[in-house]
């Protein structure tokens, strides 16, 4: 959990890896033991509930950590960005959902991808991208698999279970020579809650939202063979999955102080950090400047609204031990400021000109998106660090 | 100035470029007659004050716009990372200011652009940095120049004009081997004030503490030959520049709705915008959802705090009017929500699932730097669209 005043000083337990020694700052630094931890549990609770689980690679973004989220190294894959689905079907991938609502624009690209022999499928939610798909299939003369987006929370997108659009949207794409390949949905208002028994309510909220669209489907003639749910929060704690075949999640591989801030995680499983050098002082305002600015932490500030706000990040020294109450109190391009948290009765540490730390990330979407690549931490420590790199744009 | 409820609807004068057709969305979209304008009107007025120019090129992070924007296409230049520095310098850039307190570490690769002929120099406020940068010198038998950061508005780093701290750092580095090359100061909390005055408040400040710092350091037997001031908002508002020796300034190079809020530029004169598509609606909920989310318009929410808060930016259409009332009013990774602003009771306008519109970002530093390249509208219809990169990384 997130630390704060009044916990007891955390035993400062692991060394510095002499293998960071080279890195140039800032850089991103992946924990590769703590990962591979999180991909297991994520890995394990989905296969004791019985269902498929199609990894967000929305927040990875590399082949590397693809091939130890996804089932034999290639299997179902979710993805952000059609420039992640050609890299990953590049890799070999063959079974991936885009899931951000397709633009008509994007379609031949899509079909151009399937082409290639990788099984490609959209989400939509409105009779218009409907008839953009069914456009399409029959232009590339092959149908192109669409699940219809299912809003279980008002987050986002999606038409809600009881709308009648769902069936109309159905007939559209089944009857037009698209290929309807299910419904999907997904909880992202469960970020806002704190607590496994919350996130519970929302993966049940996910799960009946999602099977009630697909018996609506049924019940219309349609076929409806995949009902996908997820998010990190609800993957964790969901208790039942009767009627989904599989489950969703991305930023878990990492996770992040968002994610401990509402109890996915603690901020020991963080396995994404931004490694930074001390370049001077404001020592009547206890400020240490440092050379991780929004640059490198990203602009995100999603514990701002939590219980306990981690500013741009939460402070550890090189080896990785969190440093009490220290915290990136602001940031600018390339300085980020690091100061004690407000309330915090602990006395400022001594980090001359030099001194490296480590910062953990609000948000590891976010904040591994301002890197073109990981400098990755083997867990036998006779192995050199590595570099993984990130697919970027679009 | 940022648009408001009770501003009249602006003429929609501005026709889709047919240029634009081709481009993928998300795209970063540079209007480069804008930007040429900007640049003039910075460069025309540092002219009239009798100082020398070196713009900051950590906005645009590209050879081409440095080419724009440098006296000669190669004179003196401001960067805030050594790979800025490093692809400069390859560029034929020979004068460098990197203006980010100097980690001891990244000394030897400032040598190494040093020895390629470019005269990089580095800023410190500390008698710790300075050492580092002495020993350097001696190691690479070649003073390395350094200027002493002042802090003229508590914003960051630097050490005060008064601070006898500044002779001794002086001292070390000009006995140590090292190059005294002047002082420097960034009045980044020009940026917390509205309007001219308040600019020219914190420009006159600047250079008070510039002018006295150099002062200190000469009347202690030290050089100075370079005394350094500079932000967006106070190059543009300064009116004396008695004793300083040049200016810096860079994300006027774009504009961005923060300056504009804050009165240093109309929102007519940013340049930048980042082209979407429309993919969804929840019209129950005024919501248009596009395809540029954080990912494309940063995380930055530089405008919460102004009179007029944009949230992630300020919608347009595809040629680039403003859609008055309408914002980004939320963002995830790949997924805008575009709504009106709260208050407004202008009517929802009608955009249909493929629609593109442009978004004006809150801080084209940020926005820019989630894109590796410029798609650039020449000022000449019948010039095709270019595309020039960006540096990234550290």
């Amino acid at each position: 959990m997130a630390s704060d005043s009044n916990a007891p000083l955390p035993k400062q337990t692991r060394a510095v890896d002499p293998r960071l020694a080279p890195l140039e700052t800032p850089a991103l630094i992946l924990d590769e033991a703590r990962m591979r931890h999180n991909i297991k549990r994520l890995g394990d609770r989905i296969e004791s509930l019985g269902v498929t689980l199609r990894p967000h690679l929305k927040t990875a973004k590399s082949v590397e950590i693809a091939r130890l989220m996804l089932e034999n190294g290639n299997g179902p894959a979710t993805v952000s960005t059609l420039a992640e689905a050609e890299a990953f079907a590049e890799a070999g991938v063959n079974d991936i959902i885009y899931a951000v609502g397709i633009a008509p624009q994007k379609l031949d690209r899509v079909a151009a991808i399937r082409s290639r022999g990788c099984d490609l499928s959209v989400i939509l939610d409105s009779a218009e991208q409907a008839h953009a798909v069914a456009r399409a299939s029959t232009r590339h003369q092959a149908p192109i698999p669409a699940l219809i987006e299912i809003d279980s929370d008002g987050h986002r997108g999606g038409v809600t279970a009881t709308d009648t659009a769902l069936v109309e949207i159905g007939h559209i794409l089944h009857d037009g020579g698209a290929a309807l390949r299910g419904v999907l949905t997904h909880a992202g208002e469960s970020y806002n809650v704190s607590g496994a028994e919350g996130h519970a309510a929302f993966a049940e909220q996910e799960r009946e939202a999602a099977v009630q669209a697909a018996e609506s489907l049924r019940a219309a003639g349609l076929p409806c063979p995949l009902v996908s749910v997820g998010s990190s929060p609800t993957a964790h704690a969901v208790r039942s999955l009767d009627g989904v075949t599989e489950v969703r999640a991305g930023v878990c591989v990492f996770f992040d102080l968002v994610q401990a801030g509402i109890g996915t995680c603690d901020v020991e499983d963080i396995a994404l950090s931004v490694l930074t050098t001390v370049i001077g002082h404001q020592p009547a305002k206890g400020w240490v400047i440092t050379d991780a600015g929004w640059m490198a932490t990203s602009r995100d500030r999603g514990t701002a609204d939590q219980t306990v706000d981690q500013g741009y990040g939460l402070v550890c020294d090189e080896a990785g031990n969190v440093v009490p109450d220290l915290i990136v109190i602001e940031a600018s391009q390339e300085h980020g400021i690091v100061g004690r948290r407000p309330g915090s009765t602990r006395s400022m540490p001594d980090f001359p000109v030099g001194t490296r730390l480590r910062i953990l990330p609000n948000h590891a979407c976010a904040t591994a998106s301002q890197f073109t690549h990981y400098s990755v931490i083997p867990p036998d420590a006779g192995t050199p660090l590595k570099t993984w790199s990130r697919i970027t744009g679009w």
